[in-house]
C-alpha cells in the first residue's frame, strides 16, 4: 500500500482494473485510507466481516452500500457517511466509475 | 456539542457568528468532528498546543492554516489534509466565509 500526500481527490489516478487503497496515517490503533472504486461491487453471495470499526465518508461519486441486517440497500453521495461496528456483516453493491468514488475509510480498533 | 448523522456538507448551518462543532463519532480513544468555519481565525498570536494528535481533512471552502516551526502559511483547498502531531504549535490564520470552510477533522490519543 502506497501512501498519499497529496490532495486526495486530485492525486487520485483511477484504475479502471482494480480498487487503489492509499494509507494517509496509521497511529495508534487508528488507520485512515483513501479507497478510489471504478464499478467494483462485492462478489455475489460475500459479506464482510471485519474484527474492526470502520467509518467510511464518500468524498466523490456515488456507492451503494448494504448491511445484512437491513432489508435496504444505503445509497451514498459526497459527503455522506456510515458507521461500521466490528463484524456488522456489509457489502459494497456498486460504486460509480465516472467520475471514480472515492472514500475515505477510517479503521478503528487493535490491529488495525 | 451536537450530533450529526445527515451528509456532512449538506446539513451544515452557517453561522456567521460562531465556529461550529458536530461530533460524529467517538470511539476507543478517536473522536471524528465537522467543524464549520465561516471567515474565523485563531486570535493574533495564539498558537495551538494539544495534548494528543489531530488529523484535518478540508472539506469545502478554503483555509489556511500555519505551523509554528514552519516559515510559510500552508493553504487548503478540498481534498487538502494535515497531520497535526501532539504539541505541534499550530493556528488558523484564515477560513472562508463564502462558502463556508467544512472540516473533518480525527482526533487520536487519549482522552479526546
Amino acid at each position: 500500500m502506497s501512501a498519499v500526500n497529496d490532495n486526495l481527490i486530485a492525486s487520485a489516478a483511477p484504475d479502471p482494473e482494480a480498487e487503489q487503497f492509499h494509507s494517509i496515517l496509521a497511529r495508534d490503533g487508528v488507520r485512515i485510507e483513501r479507497i478510489v472504486s471504478t464499478g467494483q461491487a462485492s462478489p455475489p453471495g460475500f459479506w464482510y466481516d471485519q474484527p474492526h470499526g470502520e467509518w467510511v465518508l464518500l468524498l466523490q461519486g456515488q456507492a451503494t452500500v448494504r448491511f445484512h441486517d437491513e432489508a435496504d440497500a444505503r445509497r451514498l453521495d459526497p459527503g455522506d457517511h456510515v458507521w461500521i461496528e466490528p463484524h456488522r456483516r456489509h457489502r459494497v453493491e456498486r460504486t460509480s466509475a465516472a467520475p471514480p468514488a472515492i472514500w475515505l475509510a477510517v479503521h478503528i480498533g487493535a490491529g488495525t
